[in-house]
């Protein structure tokens, strides 16, 4: 799966938007055009818009036009910022953002800021994935010999830079020799369980089982699930977790009917500066995401819509947070606090 | 809204179907067609099933050509059967066809059989509709002058002989001076939300908001909504009720945050006979309804599908049950078991 790379000074994504009907690529030659496929979800997932980011810093550091050092500099902060709010809700892009950005800083000419920004970029994406198979390695020990597990919206190898976190703690406790079977919700309004996450793991030889959000609740009662394993777009340092609409809720139900519900996510999804799940902010997505299904119109003309992007599933539902650097149960305050950053990303806090 | 219409020895059947886009009739000449009807859900609701059942019923006995009153019977048994088992959830269906089936039982020829079920079936579809307007003065009792009521799937004019059961308390309280804003989840996999309440409800001059499913939690979570109300397919003595999936799911979430959750539905919807919400067989829909929206595919071909068109609500998450009769409170095992029932009602019990 290679939904991102970079190719002849050019980011290329995989357009997720498109899957699984059609397979087309994105080429961004400029980092306007990675801001677009952000806002417009061709890439998605906290990881991957944190890699997407990390490249369109490059793609405008390649672009501008400055010969000066600190002329060079101011534009692409300028050009930073504009990327950094592409979206609002995971940490993850703004932190990758302001890695290279930091980066680029400590060079003393252009053709230095240049090359290190590329370069950053570069290993951002190679952390990412290797955060992923040592998170899944440590989150798998969660995973019963033979278990069904729930997971909501794709947190895979599409939403990373590979591997997956949620899907990667599957992929690994697979790779342990365990019998894991998946359901997968639809995750409207964009689809991305049925969309995605069915597709990439029916590729990867899984038992997938799709249904609707709606149905989460009854498998859930039934005891049809052994675990829910979902991924994150920012957690707080209380443990409060921001993730796709619909997270709470199979949070509450989990809870409800005994069922561990844990979050898998890199370190650089916690955000330590916010205290808690009340300051997160929940991106609001236009209308048409859910009067409209791949192009279709489900509802009356000009209804009133709201389309919360996120949630915020409160520290109290989460069984667990596993992260690259190990599995931490609450009181997670103290223990998401303990947790080693990396060099470069404690370098930008 | 004139759903269900007998015209001209036909059954007139509005399709559920195509609304909001199409306002298609479909005209049923022979039993075979409601049948068809009901298990396609161009009618759909449990109480507007039982209607189109008991009408189904009259156009057997139109149709059937013995001349011996014992032969016309048993053949009238037959198509009753059929017609009975067109859907398996809600009650109503069998309850109306063995009605109209025990009232033809009592005639003394074929003559007197046809006219008897056709206004035993007329009967039905009035009480319908007196008895969710009794429902609907009786359960706006419930809700405060000012609130936001969230409901789910669709409980309105279109599910019923009229006026709605959940939407006729909505409408009662309206009528009542109060001022009612309602949130419509869309209730996946077909929709009736998106496509049935915010256009009937629309139609009817309500402020509505339209939400995919999995943002139900969310709203409940922020104190946007007063209390829930919906409607039921079947309620157990013992309280429990089977109503369209992804119920169950928000009753849980209304109770985890305080949020009154209320049902109301028709007497003829209580089954006595069924102990508890284990005994209610859950229909299992086709998987196209969840891998295609609107005839466009948007999960992978092949993938695994569950389908449950409906979930139980254990009754210690329900507030109050509203019919025609009264509001009933917990315990519910003595409140539903004092109702008076028709006499109709109660003579085929």
């Amino acid at each position: 799966m290679n939904a991102i790379s970079w190719d002849n000074n050019r980011l290329r994504l995989l357009d997720q938007t498109r899957l699984p009907r059609e397979r087309v690529y994105v080429d961004c030659a400029d980092y306007q055009s990675v801001v677009a496929a952000i806002r417009e979800m061709r890439v998605r997932g906290a990881p991957a818009i944190g890699v997407a980011g990390a490249y369109a810093v490059a793609l405008a550091a390649n672009r501008l036009a400055a010969t000066s050092r600190d002329a060079f500099l101011r534009a692409l902060d300028v050009a930073c910022d504009e990327i950094a709010r592409a979206r609002p809700t995971a940490v993850n892009l703004s932190w990758a953002v302001e890695r290279v950005r930091r980066a680029a800083h400590q060079q003393s000419d252009v053709a230095a800021i240049r090359a290190c920004a590329l370069a950053e970029a570069r290993r951002i994406q190679e952390e990412d994935e290797q955060a992923n198979r040592s998170m899944g390695r440590l989150g798998a020990a969660l995973i019963p010999e033979r278990a069904t597990v729930l997971t909501h919206c794709n947190a895979g190898a599409l939403a990373t830079a590979g591997y997956g976190t949620a899907l990667g703690v599957l992929r690994a406790a697979r790779e342990q020799g365990k019998d894991v079977r998946v359901i997968a919700t639809e995750t409207r309004p964009l689809l991305q369980g049925a969309r995605l996450t069915a597709w990439e793991l029916r590729e990867d030889g899984f038992d997938v089982t799709l249904i609707t959000d709606s149905m989460a609740g009854h498998v859930l009662s039934r005891g049809e699930v052994d675990c829910v394993v979902v991924g994150a777009d920012r957690i707080a340092a209380n443990g409060d977790v921001a993730n796709k609409i619909g997270t709470y809720t199979i949070a509450v139900l989990a809870k409800e009917n005994g069922v561990p519900f844990y979050v898998a996510a890199p370190v650089s999804t916690i955000d330590l500066a916010t205290p808690s799940g009340d300051a997160i902010a929940i991106e609001e997505r236009p209308p048409e995401e859910v009067t409209h299904i791949a192009g279709v119109p489900i509802a009356p003309d000009g209804v009133r819509v709201r389309n919360p992007a996120f949630d915020i599933t409160p520290h109290r539902y989460i069984s667990a947070i596993v992260t690259e650097h190990g599995v931490t149960r609450p009181p997670y305050e103290a223990g998401l606090g303990r947790l080693p950053r990396s060099a470069s990303a404690a370098s930008v806090r």
